[in-house]
């Protein structure tokens, strides 16, 4: 079996996040996952959502937003709104960004705050979800390092780095990070979210209307595992780097989007 | 460890399915598992949604409704209509039973028909999808049985039954089939949908915004295999029941809700 | 003339109510008339709508939702919010069902709450909101008595009860309680809401789309009043069995749904 | 028992009909019941609803759309649009005029057309319904005049006149034509529609939460009887002036609204 | 070049206003450029938006909304509650006739007080939107002089009358104030308005999906103010009849209605 | 008086485009005016609106979408679907988007074809409708290009570029191209759409609720008139290189987003 692209089996799409790419959101990335591409954003409002109000529950809340920009895809997709109403995929995906960033983070200490996690998918090749709570997770921390300088947060809330990767069955063999070619061609789809201590936050796989057996949701559990570890690294990377360098990212900002 | 009602960790609570109770639809069933009880029905019509008839798609279509109804819970939920829009809980749990069944099904062998699954909750004890889901796969055996009598299919479109169960990890303990006082104080929720072959239709676990290991999910996959060879008897007698005796059952039925 | 089943021209179809199907409302019934079946439920919370509060209106509320279940009619009905609005005639119908309730009910004396009468339509064969408002009544009888028995309430807030029945113009001939039959064929329909001093809470009556005459209005007001009469001694047993053997009821609740 | 404006308890308010106040339309009044002020219009278009094209039904169809102009009301009423479902109570209303004036109408005379009967409420001081019903039916006959002059109809298509107006209970008196003091204050509410035959077309009576007699439904019924036999004087004296001197009426409607 | 009615290419259609035609409202008059008729009104209320309170701004607010009645096209025009949602163009004009109206008011002299201007199309040839707001003008300054007889207003918070016109190229040659047939046929669209004092307020210009010269405008923008100024004084004319003569206004208001 | 960031009055911000900036779209260009950008993208479908077949029009559509990024704002805005109705001002933005381009357009020869212009602001610092109307007509001519390249146009439907700019009198000047911070404190505000031959497409200038004189709008015309030539220059070098070097153009996107 040769994978579309080339990859080994255990192998990540290439993978970089571009920091603060929408300035006016507490942190924001574009991540890449080969060429799926997502603008993740992270903003901190000063309020809680009413029902936590109601109930008078400590600490804030974070809840996501998923869209997928009408260009993004092979065939226009018509804009929410035009429909009058959310697509049931979205709003499935935008609940699992928001429990798996929720696991990540100690609410109790944001304070009576709400993060809003926007996801917006700029080009679908697959894995958009992955890349979205991948990305997700990184625009959070730059954010949450945004208010510890500005003195807002005392201790940083994120209590481990969460990332998320899909494994799927493709011609028989189990790979990891499919793109929309092998995504289409596959008999069975996961989609995994671990922490960096490797314990599972979410697991979904689906036969996609078949079946499959239990050794194979262990390979793919093993990739999965693998791959994810991968991708913490890089998130770390990332975010260190939008953490030490803010001026001279803006300025690799600007040289990123408008080059000259 | 003791269950609040009793319960063996590996144990289903009561199960029932009382067959027929929509007589308008072609098949029908109100499901129990413990107190959590579903009206699942399955009404043919003949005829595809658009987008199959635009690619010529070769076959028929089944889609699943999802809908809590206002007095299943214990303070009364508001329905869709008075909000404007489809909950987002409820997309997400009518996506899963659709693609659930399809992968029962083989939609080529309905013929130009639509199966339409509507699951509405009559009383919600914890584990309605997974009700659904087993409930829904009787109504559309039942109905597929009618057709059959009736000469409208030549042939018995299951593959396979489905059924799907419940578990989590309960006072640190994996336990099957929660209710909802144990689904309330879980750390970590599977849904685990598996065919009567055992083969995995869909995995769904999650930490519930917290995280759970390799161990836990072993555990919980062995409780699920268990519960779900259980349910695929239980679904048996009921659809062999409704077929044979079709008349006795209507009057069954009658004594069953309009006793006197 | 001879009707369809058989009945005598001033003859309601078997009348029965399943008390308590829905253990979460404060009350419940399923209400047949005949093969029309609804599952009505009263729950009680503790509020008042916002244009009440800010009127400062003494006592209490009580509100009506009516649905048809998709599964209760012989070709499927899409839910509402497919559509993304309620339809016409429901929102005609739970009107109706609201304000003769309240007529039957001293608002006053329930206290800063509101009544929900939720009614959804199991099975349709004509007479769906007749139905509706007497298995309305019904629930809110159970209702109150548990207020009653849990301290809540210290006097009965219920006046009278009431009921409601249809009356046609079937083949010529002015026939009480119509069947889907019936109803179909009939050229003149009405709905009459009484209470149990004979006294009217709502006439509605339709030539649908034709005319009719003084000396067939009187005739179908004579059945409508024998009707209710009828109708009325049946809710008082109904409501005092729930009321007394709350726990039997219980017992023969869990036979009627989940016999074996 | 004095009326607040004077009137004996079985007589209208004055009743007035502006024709051809919306050109646009094919045809259109102005009707006041006295303060209570809806411009009626007919539209006819060249088609027939998808359901009717669907199930083959021969002949046209007759639709109704009742609203209320924000500034009909003493404190200004939100439009529809605002709130994003049209209110219950006018969907209610515009269901009934749509039934009233069907059973005018030989539908199979009037071609594979749809009659739009459009109802907005100026100023509302009781009785929008009954005034929508009275002045809807000149709207629909002076449209059917100007098809027949211009040859689209062979025959006339109304088989006879309708008209509707209210009668209550006010001061323990039963009343004809309640202007909206009186219709705060009544106890019962009646709406009848009649044909110029004195047959009933529909018959509406509420209690207003509250109960009514027989003999006060019999007392109300006749004022009915005796106030739509004068209006329906007066709208074929409006039916008969439109017809025949349709010029000198757009004068005249210049002089109405334009006056200087 | 001949405009299809004869008039010089400055010169106005014949215009008029009928005041007070909708007794509920705090102001209100029926504008008719022409054929072109206009229900403008003014309801004031004694409360601000949400976000006027949240911001603590001083003094009051003035918004508008602008519907086409369904009759006012020559083909019908369903309602935007029929489609869900408001009309593109609809939202557009509305939001330029409240700031037109904005620019013509000292909102701080009103007070805590919402002024709604409501303009419903009852007849549509042409310049709709420029009708609007010189009928909303009349309307709002006749609710002024009403709050200020109650004593409600100590100053006349509008500090000068706005009126706008449309001008247009119409085969080759500039002309004030198209009608339908004109606009249809034009190739450049202009909606200009002005205050009292000819200062400008909005201008907006469209060559309609073509492209038009500076000369154009600069011929276009004098006819407007040629315009703007006679329309101002009849705007003036209008208010002081209005506002001296209010009980003979009723009186020949009765008339114009309900003439006979 | 000094402007915020130093410009001359007569000074555009830094423009840039960085194309192909979603490869999924038939065109697409990253504008930004300054710290103001937006995603622009032409999106080539094979099919005409329903409207334009039903009338039988030749040739093909352009219309437009237009929406800000939750993020793209100071404080976070909510998306359309969150508020169920898309927002009134970008309703008003896409509408002139729409007719600006389809002025520039021959629209016969693009074929029985719509184009999509989407318009997604990812940051917001004044000018974001000129900016998505200068960014559009970039993305259309490369999508035109490559639709020729593919030879799926026989001649290139764009008649001539069109670009947009905004002035407004700050601290009494006249001044080009506003940043939010002008805009902001702007006593007046005109957006103007023009061709590259120097012909005026639309004008819509605004006191912004105060007046302007006609000095005020021909110095504005002016500045606007010098700031689009400009911007015509700079939006041919871009479709140029985008044409001329797409691989390339390729690898320096790879760049831009994905740098490492």
């Amino acid at each position: 079996m040769n994978r579309p692209d080339g990859r080994q089996i255990d192998q990540l799409r290439p993978i970089s996040f571009v920091p603060n790419v929408a300035p006016h959101a507490t942190g924001s990335v574009l991540v890449s996952f080969g060429d799926t591409r997502v603008i993740c954003s992270a903003t901190v409002e000063d309020d809680v959502p009413r029902w936590m109000r109601a109930q008078r529950v400590e600490g804030g809340w974070l809840t996501a937003e998923y869209s997928m920009l009408p260009y993004s895809t092979l065939d226009r997709k018509p804009r929410d709104i035009s429909r009058g109403k959310i697509d049931g995929r979205s709003s499935e995906i935008q609940r699992l960004i928001g429990r798996a960033l929720r696991a990540a983070i100690d609410l109790k200490k944001i304070g009576q705050r709400t993060v809003w996690i926007d996801c917006d998918v700029l080009q679908a090749d697959g894995g958009t979800r992955t890349a979205s709570i991948t990305g997700g997770c990184v625009a959070a921390a730059i954010a949450f390092n945004k208010l510890m300088a500005e003195g807002k947060l005392k201790t940083f809330p994120m209590k481990q780095l969460v990332a998320a990767v899909s494994a799927g069955v493709y011609e028989g063999v189990p790979v990891l990070d499919l793109n929309y070619l092998e995504d289409k061609a596959a008999s069975v789809d996961f989609n995994v979210v671990m922490t960096e201590a490797s314990e599972f936050v979410e697991v979904q796989g689906s036969g996609e209307e078949a079946v499959f057996t239990s050794e194979q949701m262990t390979a793919m559990l093993e990739l999965s595992k693998k791959g994810i570890a991968d991708l913490i690294s890089l998130q770390k990377a990332a975010i260190l780097t939008a953490d030490r360098a803010a001026p001279a990212d803006l300025a690799s900002l600007t040289a990123a989007f408008g080059k000259r």
